[in-house]
């Protein structure tokens, strides 16, 4: 890793235009370990540049309120001394963003443990909790002093992705590298502010409407609620904003699945959105049933019925599904 | 600080008889610091007590499964050759249990910023986090190996004071002493297991209830609502168990003060429960006008009337004292 780490700042050192890639509809670790990076290169002189593309979450767009950013390839100049590929593991998810570039070099900077190395030169962690992690542990190598806003970035990253170290991915290593992030002298709090304390009042009361109709199977173990359109429309809500939901049943004591049923934005077809508290309860696989996807604690899937039916059909077969995996009703 | 750790440690290897005491309906802090301190002791021969009084919330309870603790004095020995009083700043709150006992020995340990030292030796610091934190940074300056179960109940300690991290108490100093413990090899999974998916399906339900009433000053900076007895009684909940829930408003978008009333165990007392997103809103300042106290964030009082005057004296009062100290109104 330590050569590793020498080689790649060398190349940094030795570039002068630079670029930034992340994936589409960046979350806030992509969005924090670009920004960080960004800003170090910036007080290097180095002429960085970024691209986002896709929806950037309204509470993790603090980070780049004051930064020029590129949404498409289109917008930016063809050549690169360097390009950095962030938080991707998949070559496929930059694939066509690469194919409108030129570049000497391109370096990939990631934790996804499915990373094969696609680039010249990889830097990949599967132990660290996010990029932003692996970015702060880099530079350290070189002592470099990160300027406060990368500090900010990263800090923003690693919160983001360990759910403010309440994820398994939360190491000592993770929290001790916050810690030094911390005695930067980053405003903290206006991060909490941002990440935790910026739910519109309208959300919150369709939140608050949404718990009071949690349904639940006979022996709790599974937990169900839906969004009408007419529950949107009567608190102004976008139905882009309700994705949160489906993780609140989570908290409580018994329930392994969560799911959320809401309109999509074709009528008669419905989305369905299922978490899982246990390993041994795959909701990617249930869900491929339907032919959705995702992970095994949170997968999706849509159906071509209306709400109360996709509801009945989904719930008497998650029921099933929960008997058959564990042996015992839910 | 260093002598006084010097001599803490010192009077606690010459002491036997030693019993920890915290006080009543202990949060996570006071009994994470009080199990991790008593596993230390029993890890160095002492006849270490414990003394819990009060509601335990069921999600921290998983602290004392295996540990044997006295619920009153009366069932305590009555000499001990050293008392610690834990996460305790007002000697009120244990003058009572203290007047049962006979010692040589009374240490405070506590991060109060109110705290005046009542004890013989006060090892008090208002910049910690939490008492979990000071007994580490304690017995670290010992280069005490600390037990598994001591530094898994200083983590909970750590953990639940700082709000996983995301409250203004979470320092460098905070992040790097959680990091030492999480090296230490503890289950910190089955800690967020505990503290954030164990939430009794009836209080969900409360919760629910609770949320759909809150209200809100004019420009929605002061948030509010109140639990009855009435609605404890409807779902079977413990009025000891509604902590938590002052501080869900304070993720709406420009709420600034949250504040829960409920009622206390005798007729015709209240009690009220504060936070603030913004150190130029103390509510502990604010407390103090009530006789009350706590941190500049979290502060609590009660008040000698029914709920409902209750509510109408602090609602009227905090507007006032928000306009005050900001200078437009809330």
């Amino acid at each position: 890793m330590q050569a590793l780490y020498k080689k790649i700042l060398q190349k940094l050192n030795q570039s002068q235009n630079i670029l930034i890639l992340t994936h589409p509809n960046p979350d806030g670790d992509a969005l924090g370990s670009s920004v960080g990076l960004y800003h170090i290169l910036k007080s290097w002189g180095k002429n960085a540049q970024l691209l986002f593309s896709g929806h950037i979450e309204p509470r993790i767009q603090f980070l780049i309120e004051e930064i020029k950013y590129a949404t498409s390839p289109q917008n930016l100049p063809k050549n690169f001394d360097c390009v950095l590929v962030l938080d991707i593991g998949d070559h496929s998810r930059i694939e066509h963003t690469l194919q409108h570039l030129s570049y000497q070099l391109l370096i990939n900077i990631d934790h996804h443990p499915s990373n094969q190395g696609f680039a010249h030169l990889n830097l990949v962690d599967p132990q660290a909790s996010s990029t932003g992690e692996i970015l702060c542990l880099l530079f350290e190598h070189n002592y470099t002093i990160l300027p406060l806003k990368a500090a900010y970035a990263f800090y923003t990253a690693i919160v983001s992705d360990t759910g403010f170290f309440s994820f398994s991915n939360a190491t000592a290593k993770s929290l001790a590298t916050a810690s030094r992030l911390v005695a930067t002298g980053i405003d903290t709090e206006a991060i909490v502010r941002h990440l935790q304390r910026s739910k519109p009042l309208a959300l919150f009361k369709l939140e608050a409407e949404y718990l009071q109709q949690i349904q639940f199977s006979p022996h709790h173990k599974i937990a169900w609620g839906k969004i009408t359109e007419q529950m949107c429309q009567k608190y102004g809500v976008n139905l882009s904003e309700i994705g949160g939901f489906v993780e609140i049943p989570r908290c409580i004591q018994g329930v392994e699945i969560s799911i959320l049923f809401k309109p999509s934005d074709e009528d008669g077809i419905s989305k369905v959105s299922l978490r899982s508290n246990d390993p041994q309860l795959d909701v990617n696989a249930f869900a491929s049933q339907f032919h959705g996807g995702g992970h095994t604690r949170a997968a999706g899937c849509t159906l071509p019925y209306d709400l109360k039916t996709t509801e009945q059909i989904i719930v008497k077969h998650i029921q099933e599904f929960f008997q058959k995996q564990k042996g015992f009703p839910p």
